[in-house]
Formats: structure tokens, C-alpha cells, sequence
């Protein structure tokens, strides 16, 4: 009756991290470099800890744009890694797509920098194929707020749904149960608040 | 012709309050605590005196997250308080959607925190099941603007319509002439300019 | 084959002043109070530049909303002025109604205080009778922010184009030649740097 | 299956400059006037860069409006030029709808001062008659964050596609292979930042 | 050899609340409502809580200044209440300096609205007269930042100490085990977070 | 004993209103237009209230700059006025120094075009003169909030006093019995929300 | 003849770590948490990597204030640390005094938790006994930036020297050669931009 | 009898500008990079405009501090240019002091990237010397506002004068007459609103 709630399943995702690299961050500047860093990082910390198939590429990384950040390619050994020798849109890479099939999902989670293009161009191509698309809009950077909200409007309008890494981690668990321990963990590396709830309830209650 | 307005109606609506608990409310940074805490105890002022139905949840309380707080406790004593054990969208749990549907309502305003996910995911979810959604953007909070208009994205483009415990309170009042005082009183507990206006009338009309 | 433009019409368009009252205008903070000001009286000039039909009204005006600010009702002494005796939503009452409808006119321009309740009510009344409707939004005030962008989604959302007064005048006079004197004198009233560009051009030609 | 994108193609776009006129510039207060004046020149060399056919036009230059600027008359000395008489919307100029059409283009990509009028009206008129119509949203300048933002809204719910002229570059470019030292020129004359990430690059293996 | 610091005593500060009247608070618009009402409401329980002898005064109040709001009325019954006839500057009534030094202290902390004028006119003839002067920034309004800004500036350079009202009731509570309780009691009645920090520790402790 | 109160007296101090051109406003972008216009207006009000002697200059006014705003010249037509040749710093102009001093007068209140100039200069040179020098710092613009904030640190710290036009009035009046209703309209014509409180008022108790 | 430079000196200055707890932390808001966090580690980082002595303070860590975060413990295993039993300043605290002046440092370098007290407090006893006192403003926290002004007004005008944790380390080591891997890797820790620029260098010249 | 006006000379002032490098100007984020570009050109223009003996050095810029800008390289061809090998503050360089002193001037107009270190430290050590300290405010960046305040704090409290580039030009400018071409040309290049006044007035006058 109503409009079907289009929800995040482990079993159905895959992360994609469209650019990450050292040039192109220093032009990230709608989002504090410190909150920045550590949205990309727990974004990638969600991918593991639900064991996403993950794709990570990066565009013309010889040149001024810069290597992937370390710490991506560290974190997801494994994952296909695809360095475009010069397309814009990861779409227009074939070994990019492929690696996505190949993960057999239906669910596209995006994160990159610039936002409105290294995550718009492939977000509306996947739209385009069909794909859940889901972007994860606190660990993709770009110039400005203008820009930003540009780039948001341009992919909401297309479909794509507006996530945080939070709530892209709190629609992936489903429930606490599954695992408090990992969760609260996850939370703790990357919330400070969080972190300083959980010392102070151990404190508390360690001793009882 | 033209589009039906769906319009809050006392009769239709009821209230559901979602994990305003003592450690979450730590990690709500887009509006200020002063504020944050009048909208909060403003919304629940709302639901008690139009008399809507009301339901209390919770997430995990035992733990970090800490208890619900104590003021909402006590304005609804006999509400249907729910403290979920795991489920993060209150709609996973049996008895929070049992409790919802047992007030017969098809109007569901919906506070809380954080807002993409205690509040975004259960919206989503009674969405689907066809009911009318309100969110009371102001009685909600999250972690910075950015993750604050990602969920209004979200769930706006869903359905969901983005209300604030204002709005709320005049759209279910209908008419001042229902209850001048009553309404006024709200007014004057919960809008400091208001209350300054009531004093300064009462000042100079008293003596009349 | 596109997407028709609604586009206002000076012969099809009537405004709607709502609750511009001065103990409401307290309230507003989202705007300026010098620009706020100025961008009500820009709108009244518009209508009365435009000759278009122009109804007032005001919400329960006797106790402490206060009286509709003095130069609303001087700049339109003949119009309809409807003090409403407790109906929150102007479309309730039908004397309103009644006026609006007299004009004969299907594009409703309406500003207000504040935005999510005396304009957001009456706007989503009309779209449902089948009227154009257009919100100048910045002669529009509401108590922040948040409160704002919830009011302009909603509304938004259900048809209402969100206009300023500028984009009014400009919309509505379609082509300077019409009355070159006419629009420039109202934009130097009411925008500083364009009296400024005014005043320099007329300095250094009017020797000439 | 999913929705069309919508994309960029060299060969299929115009650009439309409105209104970048000197006196018009000194309205623009949402946009810091260093970052404008780049994000506008950008914009006119991309149009260069990428050969688009390109059609300018003025708002009643010989008044207060003042002329073009002088930049934009030196980059298209051969563009089709229409100083407008009177006419606001520049779709109501037949001489200008005309250079339009002449292009032989259906994607327009507009730019232009103020945003909710001189951009806006075009955009909404061209919509109607079937063009795609992208709008350069860091070149198009206005009052203030709320003028903005009100215009974008209209725009975006009548099918507009908000863009920057970055990505703007990017979305015509397709692949960096097409020319790296073009595009990297554009980015290093545009963004200050990108301008160091080449000069470091280049110092570093300059010598290798 | 270090320059001495002028530390406030609970025995030699008195608190003087200037203008916090109804129409005079209207204008106040550096500080969000709630947040300001929050913040006198606690320099009134700080003074009240510390026993500091306590002067009210207001300015005009029988015109559009309006009363004083009704709280501190009710928290003061005892105090000297000066309704200056007309003086703007609270330091040129003679009464009120005869209640002010009838306190027989040396340090006076002032707070009041507008924070240029009812404010920084007494503590400046205050200063003069050889008085320790506090102003209480955060219980002081004003019209914006930037008058903010010209205000505090000046008592600066006069020699007026900037405080807040927590930094007053700390540095006049010296040591926590003066009175846990009631320092607690006044921090949970006056900052949400330091309530939901007392409310998860007593949940957690209680049962110990 | 303490520092003694530099308090503006009516019967010591003169206006200077430095360079408010039409061209040089173009470039204020620290404060709103509207607020701007309206903060200039009301100062010159002041002094015209006041009878404070008052001088006029201009930089340059026959190129770019741009002549002074009709109003000011309107509102002091027997003021001296100083068209300056080419002296930036006004003081640096031997007729504005006469002008100055022929006043007699020793407090000099300065407002002007922009601040860290046209204002800062003057103020600097005045101070070594041995004026007491006080800046209208809601009267005079500048760029950008860093400028702004630059210029007053310079100011301050070489002994100027920053003050706004609302303090300057009232530390000029005194005491309102000295006219109520003059000092009452000049606030009504620049403070709105000043007005809402009179036109409130004189509703309320205009039939009494 | 000029003002002498009061520069640091590793060998004279000591490190005071003043309730970085975590529920006080709960009311820090004027700096983004994940910033912050940075802050207060790359300032431990500081002390430990310049071998300065550091002295650990908490207040009444048994109540809600929290225990101290664990970081800092962890980092300071043979630090000082002195939990004060009341006392909000920690300067009122014989064993804390004992502490700093057992180091036989003359240069205080303070950081803390809430600036106004926890901070300004013993900075302002030690400026009065004839430290030179610095003070770590981005690593000191408050409720927001009115707290923080007022604070930092009231240390400058008493002398307090404003640091930022970079300015400190640099102004501590001196010459890069002193050591350019161990501050390259302080850096590269704490600032994710110059992390990047060290990751982009290193790749560039690693194979030459 | 007043304090003296501390007045640039273009006699006595030198320019010293410190550290523009690439990899350091990624780290500035306090300005918009289109801004502080150009406020950086626009400062060393002006040292070129009015032939100041202008100075160069750089950080270890071999490493990641990137090389200077070449813009200023380019500049100032046969100023001395001071790599410095490691010293942090320039003034531990003795090649800079020396280069400095071999100015003969005692006006030092410094700029620098960042503020609170590349700034403050030399300009700290100079007034030490005895020097007339200038800082050029908006060409010097940092990370944030923070740190960039509590520099100037400290800057400010040592007797540095913050001035802005503009500021600058005036000052030493001191007439139009000098060089209205000159003069008007650097304000054309760098302040675009100043440029359109100039196109308008030009366009205007140029036929008469």
C-alpha cells in the first residue's frame, strides 16, 4: 500500500571506494579534515565488519591526484582494486564494472571524493542499470556546501538514497543482539561521545 | 485537483517517542541541549494535552545508552514504555508495532534519537505498512546538519512529512477558541518570546 | 513535451498577507529583523505595483498575537481584511475563503508569520482546491532555521512553489519596458545596492 | 529498468550566459565575490575548452544593470550576443531563443546573475519546451542563502539538473586520456589547490 | 610579581539584574530564546544559591520596555527593586547606587539587556567608582554578534572581567564538598547534559 | 581610584561620516545590505537628534567611488562637507581637520567606508591628536568579518572605543524623561522589533 | 627596547592535563568531538614526544564527572596524577601545586575541560604567582564559543599566552633538524592533510 | 598628548613573506583557497607596487612543505630568497635576520603560512628587536578560525599591528594623486567588485 522501504541487507551490499587519494583530499573542504578522515575510515571499518564485498579504485593515481590512502588499500587486502587509467566515471571502466558484478550484489553503497562527480557519475550509472544505490554522504567530500548540495540534489533526484556511515552500520546490524561486543567497538573507535559512554559504563559497573 | 492535503488530525494521530535516553541524547550536536531538551518536553507537552495515544521505546537501556529520561517516564505513566532488547528500529519489535496498532491510529507522529536511525527506520517501516508519517524534526537530533539532512532526504522522499512541535501543536488545535488558555499556556512554557508576550498583554490589559 | 512552467500572471495572481501581526513578528528569528522587514513591505509594494487583489488577515488579534503592523493596512484600505476570530489555518474560516475566492483569481501568492503554521496551512489547503499556489518565502518568518526547511519541504513537496519577492516582481513585469521608472523605483526602495547602482548611473549621466 | 542518466555530451550541449553584467554583479551576496568571479570564468572556459556553442545576453545594459563583463565579450567574440531591450526572462527574447535553437543543441547549460530570475525563468522555459537544462550553480549568483535556495527548489522540482562548473568539466570530459594537459591547465587556472598538487607533482619528478 | 587575580567571593560579590523586561528581551538576538531564558533563570539561582545580596531594577517599565519578567520577581521577593523613572544608565539613579552599595560589597556582577547599554553603562561607572566588575556574557543579551562584540570590547578595555554563569557559580563554590548536592542540583536544573550524566550515574548506582 | 568612564557627552562631541559613497557600499559585505543601509541611516539620525555637529567627506567621488548617498547629504545640508581630491585618510586633508576642530568639540564619533581605512585612519590620527575617539562599528563596513576583526583589534588597541548606534544614542540621551517620544521615534524608525513594541502598546492602551 | 618574546622552552615548560573526564567531555561543544579528541591526544603527544613533566588532574572522578579517558592514563603511566576530592580548582589543591612545582618548570602549558573553569582557574593562580602560563586552546573545551570568548578575554587581559597544540610543538622543537622523522610522524598522526602530503612525497621519491 | 598612530612608510617598511609553499598552503583552511590566493598575490602586488624591499624563505622545502608558490618567485626575481634548512621561526635563520637588517628598514609587514607559527614566531622575535610589526591578516592561513584567533591573540598582546592587504595599500598609498592608474589598476585585479565599478564608470564616462 504504502512505498516500499528500500533497506540495507548484508546479504545483498557491496562498498565502493571511488578515490580516496592524497591529492584529491587536500580539495575536500565541506567537511573538517579530522571528521573527515574518520567518517572514511568507520565507513570502511562497516565494510569489514559486515564483510561487504568491497571495490576500491582510483583515477590517474600516477599523477597529481596521488595514491589511495594508505590505510584503504591495508584494510581490504584482498578486495579488487582497480586503478583507471583514466576515466572519470568509474562506470565507463570495464574492469570497475566487472568487479562489481562480480560481487553479485544488487545493493551499491558509494563513497568518494569529489562527491559530485567521483560518487554522482557512477551512482546515476548504476541507477541507470538498475542498482540500489546508497551513498554514503559523510564520507564523500567535496569544495564546498554549494557543491554538496548540488551534488545531493542532483542524485536524490535520480534515486539514489542519502546515508550516513552510522546509519548505513545501524541498517546493516539490525539488531544488537547479533553481536554487542562488535558493534559497540565499532562505535567506540569512531565516536568519541560513544566512546566515552562506554568508559564511563564500564567504570561503573565493572566492579559489581 | 489538486494534491489531497494530509492533515494532522487529533483524532487519527498518535504519538510514538523514540530513545531519548540519557547517553544517546550525548551524541545529538545539531541542536543546541537548551533547545533541544524545550522540544523535546514541548512535543511530549503536545501529545498529553490533545490526548494523543503515546508510546515510549527504547534501545538497549541497560547499557550505554543509558535510561530513557526521566521526565517523559513521567508525563506518560501509563503509556506503553517498550525497551527493546536489541531490535535498532523499533518497528522489529513485535510489541512496539502491536503497541502502535493497538491505538487504532493511522496518523503516526514520530521524535527521536538519533534521527536516521531511531527515527528514520521505524518511519520507513510504518511508511510501507501505509500509514501517515509526521516527523517532528525539531523533538530529534543527530550529529551535525550533514547526517540531520541526509535522514530528511531519506525519509522525505519516501513520504514521510517533516513537521515541528509547533506546527504539530496548531495543526491538531485547529481553532485557538477550542482552548484559548490551554493552547496559550503551552505557548508560554515552551516559547520564551511568547511567554514574554503573554506577560507583557496580561500587564496591560489586567487592570481593565 | 517538458514539464509545463507555472509561470505567474498579474491578471491570474491575488495575494494573501497572513498574521504579519506584531507580537507574531516577535517570533520570527530566522530572517533578519531589518531585512525581514523590508522584504514584507517589498512583497505589499509588489502586489499594490501590480494591482493585484490583496487579502489581509490576522490571528486572533486581540490578545497578545497583536495588531497587524500599521503599513499593511495603510498601503491596502480597500482590501478584505479578515481578522480571524480563532481558526489557526486562515482556510478555516470563511469569510477568508470567501475574499480569496471573490478575486477570481487560480495563482494564490502567500507570505506570512510564521512560515510552518499561518502560511504552510493555507498553501496546503489551496493545493487541494486546485489554485497555483506561491510562497515568497523570504516575506515569510518562522522562529529558525530547522523550523524553516521543514516548513519549505512540506509545503514543497506538495506542490507549492517556494518564489521571493524579487523573483515576484521580475515574474510578474515580464518586461521592463512595461514601466522602466516603475519596477526601478521599487527595486531602489528596497534594495540598497541597486539604489546605489541607481544613483551612480543617474550621477554621472544625467550631465550628459 | 532504473532511470535514465541524464548525462553531459559535448556534442549535444550549449551554454547560455545571462546576465553577468557589472552592476548586477554587486546584488550577488550569497557567494563570496573572489570565488565567483573564478567559478564564472571557469564556467566560460569550459564552455571554450570543450568548444560548446555558446550564446550571451544582457538584461537593459545601457541603465544601472551595467555592461557585460568585459572578460566574457573577449572569450566569445564570435558567440552570439543579444543585448535584451526589456525582456526579464531571456526565453521571452525571440532573438535569443532563436540563437538557441541555432546551436542545434537539447542540452542547455545556463548560468547567469540573479539566479531566481535571469537563470531561473530561461531554465523553466526551455524545460517546457522539451530541452534538458542543467544550471551552473556556483556561477549563478544572488541576494542570499535563502534566495538560493528558494530558487533551487523551484528549478529542481520542474526537472533542472543543478550542477557545478566543475563537474561540469568533468561530465563532458569523460576520460582524462582525452587530454590530460588541457584539463589539468583548466583545474590548475581554477582551483588553487589542484594548481599545488601539479606544481609539487611536477618539482618532485621534474627531475627524474 | 604575577598579576593578582581577582577572584570572586561569595562574601564581597553582589549581583545586579538589569532591564530583563519583557518588550527589552524581544530584542535580543545573539542568543537562541531558550538558551538566554536558561541562562538568566541560572545567574538567578546562582545568586540566590550563594546568599549574594541582590539588586533589580528595570528601566521604563510602565512603556513598551514592558515588566520585568515575572520570575525573577517571584526569585527576588526581599530584594531592593529599583524602577528607574528614566535613567538609562542604572549607575545615574540614585537609588539604585544606594541599594547597590548598601550591600557593602566590593565585587559586582551584572547582567542585563541590552548588554551595550544596560550593562556596559553601569559597570563602566562602576569600574570608576573603584568596584570589581563581572559581567555575566552569557546572561546578557543583545541585538547581534557584531553589537555583541563592540560591547565587550569596551568593558574589556575598562577593566570589566567577562564571565559565564557557570564559571561564576564555580569560582564562588571553590570545593565540590561545600554542598555536592545543591551545586549538582543547580547544574541538572540548568544544563541538559550534566542532568543525563547525574541520571545514568544514579541509575547505575543506585542498586549498588 | 578606577578607571574613569570616557562617557559621550551631547555638549562634547561631533559626527564624522566618512565616505558612505555608492560605489564604495559595493564593496561592504560584513553586514546585510538592509541592516547596513538602516544602521547608516540611524546613526546620522543621532547625530540629527543630538544637534551634534557633524562633518561630511568624501574620497575620490567623481570616479568609481561614487558620490555620497543622496540621503546623507539631504539630511545635513548646512554640515561643512569635504569632497577630498585624493587624501585617503582624512585627517591627512587639511579642510576636514579644520572642520573637525572648528566644531570644538573633543569626543569624535566616526563612521564610514571601510572601517579599516576610511575609518581606522582618521580614528588613529584623532587618537594622536589627542581626541577621544569613538567608531560606530554597526555604521561602518568592510569586506569580510577577517577584515572587520583586524580593523577593530588595531583600533582598540591604540585607545579607540568601539560603540554601536543604539549605544551611542543612548549614552548621548541619558535619561528618556529628557523626551520620551523623540528618542521613542527614533528607535521606532530603526529597531522593528522597537516598533512592534510601541505599536503593541499604544493598541493596548490607547482606549484606556 | 621592544617586548620581550616569552617563548617555550622544552626544558622549562611542564604539561598540566586538567579533567579531561570523560562525562565533563559531554559538555564540550564548541569543537567538533572527533576533532578534539585529535586535539587533546597530538597534545599529550607533545608532551610525551618533548619529554616535558606532565602532572593529571581529575575532579570528583567518582561521580558523574567520569573517570579521566584511558588514553591519557595509558600515556602518562608515571605522570602525577592527583583525582582532587573537591576542590574545582585544581590550584586550591596542595598536592596538585606540590606536583607542578616538584617539576621546577617556570612555563605552564595548561589544557583542559571546561576552558572558563577547569582551565582558567589555576592558569590565573599561576599567572598570579609568576609563571608564565600558556594555555592550549584548541585542546581545552566548552559549552560553546560564547563560554570560549569570555574565557579567553579573561586569561589574555591576565596575561595568559593563547597556544594551539601546532603552534606549541613547533615553538617546542625549533629546527627540524632537531629531529624531522619524530615531528614529520607527530604530524602526520594528528593532521590528516599533512599526512597526505607525506604519503604523496613518499611515493613520488621512494624509487629514485 | 594621545598615543601615537604607528603609521606605514613606504620608506621604512619591508615585506617578508613566509612560506607560501604548496604542501603547507593545503593545510590552510580558515580562508577559502580562491580568497586567500588572492589575497596572498595581492600582498606581494602591493610590495611590487610600492618597490618595499620584499624578502622570501622557505620551510624545508625539499620535503613535504612543497616548494614556494612560483607565482612569488616570479614576482620578486632578485629579492633573497632563504630556504631555510630546518629553523621552524625564520628569525632563528640568520641569513633572514641578516637579509632583513640589510633592508634597513624598521616597518616589517610579514604574511606567512601558517599563522600561528610561520607568522607569529618571526614577528614575535621582531618586535623583541625593537621592530614595527605588521601582520597581513587575510594573506596568512591556518587551520581553522581557532587557531587562527588565539594567534592574533597573541600577536596582538606583543604589540603586532593586524592589518589587511588592502589596508596596506592604503596606508602606504596615502593619496590617490600619487597614482590613480597605479593604484586603481592593483584594486582592479584583485577586488572584483572594484573592478566592475571601474568597467561601469568607464563605460559611462568614456563617450563624453
Amino acid at each position: 500500500m504504502g512505498k516500499p522501504y528500500v533497506r540495507l541487507d548484508r546479504n545483498q551490499a557491496a562498498m565502493l571506494l571511488v578515490d580516496h587519494q592524497t591529492g584529491l583530499l587536500s580539495l575536500v573542504r565541506d567537511i573538517d579534515p579530522d571528521r573527515f578522515k574518520n567518517n572514511v575510515l568507520a565507513t570502511a571499518d562497516v565494510a569489514r565488519y559486515f564483510g561487504l564485498p568491497t571495490v576500491l579504485t582510483t583515477s590517474f593515481e600516477d599523477g597529481p591526484n596521488g595514491p589511495l590512502v594508505p590505510e584503504l588499500r591495508e584494510m581490504f587486502p584482498d578486495a579488487p582494486f582497480i586503478p583507471r587509467p583514466g576515466q572519470i566515471n568509474a562506470w565507463d571502466n570495464e574492469d570497475f564494472v566487472r568487479a562489481v558484478k562480480a560481487t553479485g550484489r544488487r545493493q551499491l553503497i558509494i563513497a568518494g571524493v569529489v562527491t559530485e562527480v567521483c560518487v554522482a557519475f557512477p551512482a546515476l550509472s548504476a541507477i541507470e542499470e538498475g542498482f540500489e544505490v546508497f551513498v554514503v554522504t559523510d564520507a564523500s567530500g567535496t569544495f564546498n556546501e554549494l557543491t554538496r548540495h548540488s551534488a545531493w540534489n542532483r542524485m536524490s533526484q535520480a534515486g539514489v538514497q542519502l546515508m550516513t556511515w552510522f546509519g548505513l552500520a545501524a541498517e546493516l546490524h539490525r539488531d544488537w543482539r547479533n553481536d554487542v561486543e562488535g558493534l559497540g567497538t565499532l562505535f567506540s573507535n569512531h565516536i568519541p561521545d560513544y566512546r566515552n559512554l562506554i568508559t564511563a559504563y564500564t567504570t561503573l559497573t565493572k566492579g559489581r
